[in-house]
């Protein structure tokens, strides 16, 4: 398997700048996330104080972004990461579409409102789980209910119904997709809470009570402390110094995701700055191991 | 004297975003230093790494951050500050072309090699100064030596030869100057060390020694922890943490003088940070005095 210098999760101006800078300096990157950067840039409405980009629309703004990155030759991997491990002197991540080595990460994966549904936590691995494609072949024969946000998510309800013999499907998202046979959609229900049941899993929503084998929660982003076991939180946001480091050797963190103020400009400067500690960090690695 | 919510000094990346992002939140904004941006913007070859500015040339970048700062009418003091004093609910800012008063202060005045030359520190306030003309009244029937860095220096040596006796002026830049009369010009020595001697101050040169009453060192930058008495450093960097706090309450610092890397994007990122803190700051004062 490649295994790249540096991995960078998520394409807003944190993940952008991150991979920019790391491609000036000369590595090999891995930048996951969307193709149209983050929904927080392109969705914004004007942004007034992006020094150098005045008075631009979010949707210009994404585009200067994505065009900038083009030119320099980075390339978006469009994928979900479900997990990511330090191996020691390398990083395992487990995303959606496969699995990916790395030498160094660097989490840009932003800041959306994501409180966990009561139960969720002390259930996760254990009935609740983030990838259904990932998990897939455990369930065979059995039930599984999806909570989805975004219609990108169907694919995987669709696979994961290859194996299991029942889907649930709760889109949380305008559905206008096509989903049949063994997938059974429900619109128009909020979950609620999560509990165990005799080795069920049952998801409690404000309408109907749904039961299975196991749940998805196909959330757009994973909770740092789950995404990366180990690592340091300070309240909702990744511990991170000024030079981007976090609690784990080789482990960077930028952007919204490290704390207020969630601005453009703050979130490209930390990306700068996680890239070329990073890039620090790869030199020290490759001494200690001449 | 009118007493501005916030007093930026610099102009490159760091303070230009600073002072934007506090006219975005509605306050008054004093924004000190060069017209054209810093030099280290506008002499860049070509800055491949600032997210949304691909391969943009330093004068081409400095041009974008001087239009967005016009654009939002942020205004341009060209100034030189030569100290700033905590007056307890605000900062006296002593300038060369008269004073100010600000609630709030960020410094962002970037980092050029200042190496002091020996003795310099030790004698400053006693011999040595930075300011001519804040100091000039005290030349009547006296002499004084010039240590010069710029042209924009010369009204200076001016202004203080119409008190003084004579004035030696030590160019270290490009002479092409018309100083004359009671201003002795010397070009092509080198500065290498200061001291007092029967209370007259002695410059060694790597030629002529050079003896006045004083001696005035006008460089580009005054070290921070002279420009702000009591400020905490680390190493030769104002020691900030992450939302860029100094050890003074109520200033800030931001962009390469808060240390390395030294970015652009970087520098604009704290800014932004700097700016926000600094109207959180103004906000908690207008509280506590109500």
């Amino acid at each position: 398997m490649e295994r790249y210098d540096i991995a960078v999760i998520g394409t807003g101006p944190a993940g952008l700048e991150a991979a920019i800078t790391a491609k000036v300096r000369n590595k090999s990157v891995l930048l996951i996330g969307g193709k149209g950067s983050s929904d927080k840039v392109s969705k914004a409405h004007m942004v007034q104080n992006y020094l150098g980009l005045p008075n631009i629309a979010g949707d210009e703004m994404a585009k200067a972004f994505l065009d900038h990155a083009k030119e320099m030759g980075v390339e978006i991997t469009e994928d979900k990461v479900n997990a990511v491990y330090s191996m020691g002197s390398y990083f395992a991540l487990q995303c959606h579409g496969g699995d990916y080595e790395a030498s160094s990460v660097i989490v840009a994966a932003g800041m959306t409102a994501m409180k966990p549904f009561d139960g969720e936590m002390e259930n996760l691995g254990r009935g609740v789980s983030y990838c259904a494609t990932c998990d897939a072949a455990l369930y065979k024969g059995k039930t599984a209910i999806i909570v989805a946000y975004s219609a990108e998510d169907e694919p995987e309800a669709e696979f994961l119904a290859e194996r299991a013999d029942t889907v649930y499907y709760l889109p949380q998202y305008a559905y206008s997709g096509s989903l049949g046979n063994n997938i059974k959609v429900t619109t128009g229900v909020k979950p609620v809470s999560i509990q165990m049941n005799d080795g069920k899993a049952v998801l409690n929503t404000d309408g109907e009570i749904f039961t299975a084998d196991g749940i998805f929660i196909l959330r757009e982003q994973i909770a740092p402390s789950q995404l990366v076991p180990g690592l340091t939180m300070d309240g909702n946001h990744i511990a991170v110094d000024r030079s981007m480091k976090t609690n784990i050797k080789g482990l960077f963190a930028c952007g919204d995701i490290t704390g207020a103020p969630y601005q453009y400009i703050k979130a490209a400067g930390e990306g700068n700055v996680a890239a070329l500690s990073a890039v620090s960090y790869l030199n020290d690695l490759k001494k200690s191991q001449n």
